[in-house]
């Protein structure tokens, strides 16, 4: 079956609207008409091969919101017209240690990437979201909760999980005192969460502005970690800080800021970071620790704990053929804070 | 009351007898003739003023070892004669929350240390156990099991507490997959609580002789962290890291050894470290802390569990008058593996 995406090509690291192949639908499949898509800093990334491991043609596209299609004969779990979907992930092993404690992210074979992995179906790389359709395993597909926005769900598959995971794994609570840093399209998430959690929230950014912005998310009090008097004030203050800074930058100012057996944990920093002041660590019995995206009980837990507290992400709606003047904003950070596909602006090619 | 004391000057970097004050046995105070006194790299550092914050005259020594000579008339868990030691803390405010926790090492008002602290009875530094006399507030006082070698027990004092506080902390029990990096007055103990807790436990060092060394404290396993072959071999093996290297060094080869959620605890190096991989920190939702000594709770509970276990230090006893040397050597890191003084050495200078 061939469905229209939007590939990028290596050549022009340009988005184009071509058809692809999608596999037949097996036994424990889901077949999802795409709805919304929203857009993630990593679809850039790996369209530009900024990471050194692209594969082209490269159909982008991690946070999933779609409508069942069609289900495979061992599916129970689903139903035609089910709202659904799909996150970072698209299969794993399922028979490791790690896949066992729900952990597929750190599948010890691997989990199978929704884009750029390697397809074990078609060969060639897994095709991503920017697409009419996706074929995904029942096991990977997540229920959304209808009485959520579906377009504002989107980005919970991939930002939504990303902070949710570490907040549930360190178990943040009532009264403890979180601090988020950085206000992108995951630390807008992780003030919303925190907040909902119980904890009282700090927003820490260099940015006046985006500390009153993180106030109307839920933050109750901004840091403002240029300002030196700021920062020695609040010296110990935090158990928990959601580190989303998506590139390198200098640890020790944070680092300082953790009370007593406090967690840093990093969700968006994966390049060579600067060197840190052992001394920093070891007081406080300090802890800094990283986390990748979630686990699929956690992230339907997240989606669950969603539709209870009626969270969902701040989106800007775009059709397809923006997709480029897109990426360009989200490079900027000129985004408020996740620009969502809508999928109905996606054109038959074929 | 003047004792007889080995103080580091200053202008000479040489440790000299001289005779200090004490203070008055106050109401909780216990008065302690030191028998053996172990030598710590942080005497060094002191008395050389590496830190930056030498006080003079510096009396170091915080692994002590006495028995109790007069007790304060509020002290009811010693009587003289007792067999007891003495860490680096001397008091804490014991009423804030870190206290309350039993973690006085992390006293929100700052806990007092054996030497070079701010001594709130005589003004200038404490004074430490490289002395024939010490007098301490009987919450610091440790009791020693008697069934126990004294002089080889010193070095729990200090060495022994800050690798135990993080096996206990993190809950390292059996199965566990420990490495200890490092084989030197801390590495060893690690490697003798490690095995006694039921991990499997290997040695992880740049020397072979080291590693056949510390199979015979009680490693399993060797772990040649030059080998590139062996070190790839064991990525994503270890449970817990404890990290006893003193000085800064590369933490990548280290964290990609980590399991799934494994920390490593740094317990030795206190000075700038080198960047890291954020990738690699992010994968595994590995985690990096910190930590200094232990409480004072858990400190007699080490020496409880040593005394069921018989387990020391291995210690080299030397004569006050051998200092000097012995500094020499545990620069040189030429010790097996602890320096432990014989205050009967010390002759009365007053």
């Amino acid at each position: 079956m061939k469905v229209a995406a939007y590939a990028a090509q290596a050549a022009t690291e340009r988005l184009a609207p071509v058809a692809i192949d999608r596999r037949a639908v097996n036994r424990e499949d889901v077949a999802i008409d795409i709805e919304y898509c929203g857009v993630c800093h990593s679809d850039i990334h790996a369209a530009r091969n900024e990471w050194g491991n692209a594969k082209y043609p490269c159909v982008p596209g991690h946070e999933i919101i779609g409508r069942v299609a069609e289900i495979g004969v061992s599916v129970t779990g689903f139903k035609t017209g089910d709202l659904v979907g799909v996150g970072c992930m698209v299969d794993a092993c399922l028979s490791c240690v790690a896949c066992d404690d729900g952990d597929e992210q750190y599948c010890e074979k691997g989990a199978l990437m929704t884009y750029g992995g390697i397809d074990p179906h078609l060969g060639g790389p897994t095709h991503g979201g920017y697409s009419k359709r996706i074929i995904v395993r029942d096991k990977f597909v997540l229920r959304i909760p209808e009485n959520l926005d579906a377009k504002a769900v989107a980005p919970l598959l991939c930002a939504g999980i990303t902070t949710w995971s570490p907040l549930a794994h360190w178990k943040v609570g009532k009264g403890d005192k979180v601090g988020v840093i950085g206000l992108g399209g995951l630390g807008h998430m992780g003030v919303k969460f925190a907040n909902a959690l119980g904890a009282h929230v700090t927003m820490i950014t260099t940015s006046s502005q985006k500390g009153e912005d993180a106030k109307k998310l839920g933050a109750h009090d901004i840091l403002l970690s240029r300002e030196r008097d700021q920062m020695k004030a609040a010296r110990g203050r935090f158990d928990f800080l959601l580190n989303t800074v998506p590139v390198a930058h200098e640890l020790n100012p944070y680092m300082g800021l953790l009370a007593r057996n406090g967690t840093m944990v990093m969700v968006g920093a994966i390049e060579p970071m600067p060197g840190f002041h052992g001394g920093l660590l070891l007081a406080n019995r300090r802890r800094v620790a990283g986390s990748v995206i979630g686990g699929i009980k956690e992230t339907q837990e997240m989606l669950d704990f969603c539709g209870e507290h009626n969270i969902v992400s701040d989106v800007e709606l775009i059709d397809m053929q923006d997709i480029n003047q897109a990426w360009d904003r989200v490079v900027k950070a000129d985004v408020k804070y996740r620009f969502v596909i809508d999928m109905k602006s996606l054109q038959d090619v074929s």
